[in-house]
């Protein structure tokens, strides 16, 4: 068989772990396996999304609406926009490709910081696209700059992970302007907002506002999820917001009916549902204060994180492989950062009972 | 914005017009519209497979099991391989661009029969990979083998489309088996056999034996569905069949999490609900015969289907637009293949109160 080269070149899959033999493995009552690995929202769906999923179940016969017209023209009441300016993918992380596509090549590749989400990589390496990083771990605006300056003729898209992914940092929306303000007008600048509903709400400095920045850039995608506080990761629901120009380049790689009619029909339900958004924000607020409790008293080092998960960088006396496998064991899944590089542990902010859990198993690892 | 040359050069998408603006444009009971145009089951889909939806939809927080083995098992056990000889992808369609990624570039295209699958020509198109196509409209084995002979160097991938969308024929089995020994072992063979359970209900010498093509040819990849016979269009699952090495290719190019929970849960269920694809099967046999009848009866050319649609190609007398304009004011929407350069029109054969009302309504308009 001929194969693309590039395609000889990519890791072979490794299927992870489904929670079930992790249970049979550990004699675990799968029940009660705490997983706060994927920044899953712990409260579940709003009501609403999961009465519309219900609703839509007879229809899963039929195709979705394939102009997505109801669901685009929610977002842009939210957004104040015209559906013109939205595109659905199967989860964000189709937008990332339809724009990496759409932009990259094995010449025109990405800018990203030093530790960022790990799809970017992935997507770029699909494409042949070079990936460009900052040394620093975190988002170095200076730094990304430098970077950019001197690779500007093979870096087709900057990618900022606002909050980012897997470390939780994140820049004031006046810096990310005025960082965008030095990028050429022909450099695709992505906003990966995955996570910006919790940012903004702990620090409205943080608030990126889509409406401003497509009417004031030409070149930029925004990039939003109901993945996250909206509770939807099984769903696979993201979108992009970009001027009408972007985003008809975007659609001419979108495969139709690319996300399901119960995903449509639970994303416009959760639009709807401001009340299991603020639940989902207060309790992550709140309940990751325990976390840097913990953090402050053990001397663990940990970056202040304006997500819904918290990171904790450990120190040479522990190894995150380790300490993530003795877990396990005991039925509590965490996200080990090894892959990334990092000997580090992601820890998504899970309901009061799950963290006092892995608070309570956590505080005998780090006696 | 600098954008890759191929992307220049896509058409730009127009959205489909959704039901309830077509209802609302000609003053229609969207409940009373009939859509015998994108080959969905008209009889919904399987109780078990509605229930596992609604049963999941607790779970839309959650990603899914993205080793997708539980599905990969059943499929494998169905058809008598391991789970490492299966893919799952977002509709068949998603399989088709792992494919064409994977083996496709500007130097090595697709070799398809005239009129076929229009997908396939769209993701070679977003790769910019050649299309080489028949001149007969339908498979015509010969001719297909002629022209890879002939261009055998640019073509990386023969798509034979089994029974053909949109036009219905279907070829034997051991006729394929033939042309796929023919064929040079590095040239991928795409079987795209979304339909297949309805010709090898018809005709058992239709049906292909993914199992016996797997273990005899390196270079097969066999694509089934759920959206078709299994009633589950709106979920978006499909899948590939093929050796382990093709299959670790094209995980290659797989996104984490490319199908949704309540797709995941409902696509096993349905697995184990043979009645439904019976009743399924046998309605469609049934009614496939008053279209027959009608067709030969006003003297209207059609090709015999092994799908469950059935075409009707018009004579100069008719206008596929026209006829299907008229359709439409009247709340029936069928599929004009005016894009498929043909004046044609492509039925889904409905339930059997849909498809009197629409025999009723054409045999005005061919009187």
């Amino acid at each position: 068989m001929r194969f693309n080269e590039i395609i000889k070149n990519l890791p072979v899959y490794e299927a992870g772990k489904p929670i079930e033999l992790v249970a049979k493995d550990f004699k675990i009552n799968p029940k009660k396996i705490i997983k706060l690995a994927s920044n899953e929202n712990p409260f579940g769906s709003s009501p609403l999304a999961i009465k519309a999923i219900k609703k839509a179940a007879k229809r899963a016969n039929l195709y979705p609406d394939d102009s997505y017209h109801e669901l685009k023209n929610a977002l842009a009441k939210k957004f104040e926009l015209k559906s013109e300016n939205f595109i659905i993918g199967s989860g964000s992380d189709e937008v990332i490709e339809f724009a990496l596509g759409a932009v990259c090549n094995d010449k025109l590749g990405i800018l990203t910081a030093g530790v960022s989400f790990g799809m970017y990589g992935v997507y770029a390496s699909h494409i042949g696209a070079p990936h460009f990083k900052t040394k620093s771990q975190k988002h170095d605006l200076a730094e990304l700059l430098e970077l950019y300056e001197k690779h500007k003729n093979s870096i087709g898209v900057v990618i900022l992970c606002l909050p980012n992914n897997p470390l939780g940092e994140c820049e004031n929306a006046s810096e990310i302007e005025n960082f965008i303000a030095k990028i050429d007008k022909n450099t695709l600048i992505m906003l990966d907002c995955a996570y910006m509903e919790f940012a903004s709400f702990k620090d409205s400095k943080k608030a990126i506002n889509p409406k401003k920045l497509v009417r004031n850039f030409e070149n930029v995608l925004y990039l939003g999820t109901f993945s996250k506080a909206y509770g939807l990761g099984g769903m696979r629901v993201g979108y992009g917001i970009a001027n009408d120009e972007i985003i008809k380049s975007l659609h001419k790689l979108r495969p139709p009916f690319n996300i399901s009619t119960p995903s449509l029909a639970c994303a416009i339900a959760a639009l709807n549902d401001e009340n299991f958004i603020i639940k989902t924000l207060k309790n992550n607020l709140q309940e990751m204060k325990k976390y840097e409790n913990f953090a402050n008293k053990k001397g663990i080092e940990f970056i202040p994180s304006y997500t819904n998960f918290i990171t904790f960088k450990l120190s040479h006396k522990h190894d995150s492989t380790k300490l993530c496998d003795i877990l396990l064991s005991r039925g509590i899944i965490l996200r080990n950062l090894k892959s990334y590089d990092l000997n580090a542990v992601r820890i998504t902010i899970g309901t009061k009972a799950q963290n006092k859990k892995v608070l309570k198993e956590l505080d005998g690892l780090f006696s």
